[in-house]
């Protein structure tokens, strides 16, 4: 095996279309954002909206605020496109036609439901726990009115595609012994350090928040 | 100043929406990812796709493959939302409802044209340049049937609007002495280490791949 063939050592196919819904899902937790694609009924338009997402079992939950007029059309039973996508790396093939990314990507379709009492507590116990991991527990009680200005929609993961690339650099054979460099530069999310703010800079950063930076 | 405060010196505000054309694109240089979205004129239904891109002057250069189904859709005047999206981190405020992302985000409206002849050879050495620097020179010269494989769409710049959020926590006065800590944990990509094909590494990584990496 080559160095690369260690590196990628999962991958049997430089691109495949089939995923188990195990494999999908870990590409799903290991982000926190969504691109949302949706008509706006008004203009006609399509949009791409960036978005905080967290996956709770066979759903994800969205949530925006009631005084944003995007996150109320998607309440309304439009058509959804969220795509969740990983840059993994550059390939650099002897060849300009052949130089590619690696990635992985997930595609769900479906329209948003809107949650509402309990349902809805529940769920940004469940977005606030997702992208900050144990931090319910620790911040202040939501108030009424706080819980009552954010919208939470859920959409159901029924339809999803995933895709990957996940390989060095498919060259042609007459050109792999070419005096060319080729490879893969990896990329990846990094998290820094915690930045404190000064009233909170005498407070340790606390144990729930490591998993995201140590 | 806080360390929060001279991390991020140049915010003046917590969420803007006016930004020169200069910023925008600097945010659209730092990433080869876009999120390409549109109605599917067959199906009816919004779709967004993850697609590298190249910003060249006031215009962003699209390739894909003749035999995409996507990409051909786009080449026919249908209108596009694209969105290129950077997480610079998540805001733990102390209280959850104010919890938050750092984010630059733009979105481009407009439609593709498609480019042939020297427009098109010129724009395929311009994304070769702007995904791998350099890598036009160094790489084996493409051939026609590969040239005539690969479909170039430039999308121009003309509606373009972009949104941040650079800041700190936002909490409540009442909740700013609570004993709950409160930051920033900053988010970026990172590159690796360049992973040698096989074949290749007896050479030397190039060093117009430098900038990348190092």
């Amino acid at each position: 095996m080559t160095s690369l063939d260690k590196k990628f050592a999962v991958q049997r196919h430089a691109e495949r279309e089939e995923f188990s819904r195990e494999e999908i899902y870990s590409w799903l937790d290991a982000t926190p954002l969504a691109h949302v694609g949706f008509v706006d009924p008004e203009t006609n338009t399509p949009f791409v909206i960036p978005m905080g997402f967290v996956r709770d079992g066979d759903r994800i939950l969205l949530h925006g605020s009631s005084g944003s007029r995007f996150f109320l059309t998607i309440t309304k039973g439009v058509d959804l496109c969220i795509t969740v996508s990983h840059l993994d790396g550059l390939v650099v093939a002897r060849s300009a036609f052949n130089c590619s990314m690696n990635y992985r990507s997930v595609m769900i379709f479906g329209k948003a439901k809107l949650l509402a009492d309990e349902a809805k507590l529940d769920a940004l116990e469940k977005i606030t726990n997702g992208l900050i991991p144990g931090h319910w527990n620790n911040a202040r009680p939501m108030y009424k009115k706080e819980s009552a200005a954010t919208i939470i929609v859920e959409v159901p993961l029924d339809r999803i595609t995933g895709k990957q690339r996940n390989a060095g650099a498919n060259d042609e054979p007459e050109d792999i012994d070419l005096p060319i460099w080729a490879g893969v530069i990896p990329m990846e999310v990094t998290y820094g350090q915690p930045i404190s703010e000064e009233t909170a800079s005498q407070l340790p950063v606390p144990p729930n928040l490591e998993p995201l930076w140590k």
